[in-house]
This record gives C-alpha cells, structure tokens and sequence, in this order.
C-alpha cells in the first residue's frame, strides 16, 4: 500500500510519516502554488523517504486569498486549501494522509468531511495523529527529530498564502488576516532511525 | 516509555497495539468484572507483548447496568465503563491507549472528555485508530491477523454487562436494552510479524 503523506517540513506532517512508515510504503507530498522555493525534497531525502511536488493553480490561491480578506481570518481559506490539496493527492495516492492533530483548529476537517473525501475521491484518508494529545506528540517528536524552530521557516500553506495575498492587497492585509506571528518547526534530521520500510 | 492499550481481543485493540509496537512499549491491559473467564493472556502471547489484568469492583457494573436498563440503551453506560476503565489504567501507566476509531459510536470520549482524563489523570491518552476510517483499518487487519468472527467471541465491556444485567434484571431486560446480536472480532494469530520492540 501507497500512502502520499501532505507535507510541510515541520514536526506533525514529519511525524504522521513516521508513524505510518512501518505499516505502508510513503511518499512526502508537498502541495503548494510554488510561488516561494522549499527543501521539502532535500528534508525527504535525509527522512530516507521518496517525495513529490504538486503544484496548485495560481487561480486557486487568489480566489482563498480573497475570502480570507472578506473572512478577516484565515482558518476558512487554509482548510478549503487543506481540502482542494487532499483531493489533488487523492487522484494520485490510494492513501492520502496528513498531520493534523486532535488539538488543532485549522486546517481540520470534521468527521464528515473526512467520510466525504474518501466516498467522494474513492481514497483511504488517514490522521496519524488526530487520536494524538499534545505532550505525546511533543515526546515523540523530540524522540524522534532534530527540529528547527522559528518564523516561516516551514512549508506550510499560510507561508505562500500571507506572500501572495501581501502582493495582491498589501502588507496590512496580510496584518489584519493573520496573527502577527508565524510560529513553525522544521524536521532538520532523525535522532534514532531511517523512516521507510 | 511505557503504554498500556485497553484490550478486548478483538482486531480494533489489537490494531491499536499494533501501530504503537514500534514506538512505545506496549502492554496489553483487560479491564473488567472477572464474571466470564477469558484467554487476554493466552493471545498477549501469541502477539509477543506483555499482559495485564485489573479488575474492577463487581458495584461498578451492578451501578452501570443499572442506569443502561433506566436508559433503555447501553451507549451512556458502555461510555461510563469505558472513562472508569481509562482512568484506573492511568494509575499505572504513563501513557494509556485504546482502539476506538473515527466510525466508533460507543465507546468514544469526545475530544474535551479526552483532555479532560490526561489533564485529570496527569496520563497521555492516545488513540491511533481515532484517525482511521473502516477501509483502510479493514485492510491493515486483513494483513496482519487472522481473525475469527462471531457472537461474544471476544471479551468486551458488553459481554460482561449482558450477564450480569442477565442475572440481574433477566433475560428481557438484556433483549430490551442491547442489540440482538453482539458481532465481535477475535484476533487468534500474526500473519507477518512479531509485535513489540
């Protein structure tokens, strides 16, 4: 079994990974607009995992940028972005997974929405660690990887999605939507093992 | 670190065992009223992990069926077995386990009632089937145990409840507040591996 596992870079898309890679054959995916470069494939290599990038439409970017902006937040914006990019990995993967965790607000689809991605994409959707709490995954991670911590310095969606909606509307509105920081990890290196199986 | 995964014999639990086996130290744990003997021990050894039972007190399950038989249905009472269960193996272990999944109705503590135990119990509480739907859990199953089929094969909380609701209340009492029939999984052997690590 082939699992495409939604990468960012950073510890919780790292660790679904990982913990799935005793059971199925994964491939990272990184799913983005390809407006700012990533080392999504250099990090694969150094997890010992195979990799691909899947680039979305520019047109998708901007429509989710405009509701953000009508929004005046963005969790709306990234979950339809999380939704289009779990559909998108769906026509290529049997399996498609991702990282999100039981304490995360967005991007997080309800159990609904995860029974009509699967029925409607006819794919396995999988969320290691949606049955996860934070200091579990807090030890595993420190376990496990090398993490690099700080502003921007992952792939995730909100990096292309603040740059592009600075570009179309302005530093102000990249202000108003998103809070001021941008906390993220980045999985540098595995302490203990080679992921894959 | 230590895990003690609440085990019923069947293939959710099992599976649950399964996929933290290469991350944490698993035991297997039986909690129950001692009313029906059962081979927890017997199948602990075939899946190559160590076993625990712990029994709880005989006026919790007269308590619990009492309220099921008033309710006219076992979900509330299966939940309220199942948060007692949760809480007494958090007194022995770190980090404490389950197989309920993303499909499950009862038991299924809600993600407050979840954060409620570990912040309670000061226990990490962890779900891995939680983020899995039917399918994908189906074809796990199928390629790493065999798996007998049948009515009360396995030693669940409802298994123990029916009798004693049975001695109790008799036998219509039990045709009124459960399902007719009690479909269970039974895990009996490995296909590929030995679990624990």
């Amino acid at each position: 079994m082939k699992a495409g596992v939604l990468f960012s870079g950073g510890k919780d898309s790292t660790l679904a990974a990982l913990l799935l890679s005793p059971f199925v054959d994964v491939e990272l995916v990184t799913v983005n607009f390809g407006i700012i470069p990533n080392d999504a494939a250099d990090i694969a290599r150094i997890l010992g995992l195979s990799y691909k990038s899947l680039d979305l439409e520019a047109e998708i970017a901007t429509s989710v940028v405009e509701s953000m902006v009508t929004d005046g937040f963005p969790n709306s914006g990234i979950n339809e972005i999380h939704r289009i990019a779990l559909e998108r990995a769906a026509g290529i993967y049997a399996i498609v997974a991702d990282g999100t965790r039981r304490d995360d607000r967005a991007p997080m689809l309800s159990v609904s929405e995860a029974r009509s991605l699967e029925d409607g994409c006819g794919v396995k959707y999988v969320r290691p660690l949606l049955g996860y709490g934070r200091s579990f995954i807090d030890e595993l991670v420190a376990g496990y990887f090398e993490v690099l911590y700080g502003e921007c310095v992952s792939f995730d969606y909100e990096v292309e999605l603040r740059e592009i909606m600075r570009t179309i509307y302005g530093e102000e509105s990249v202000f108003d939507v998103f809070p001021k920081h941008h906390q993220q990890s980045k999985v540098m290196a595995l302490k203990k093992c080679q992921l894959g199986n």
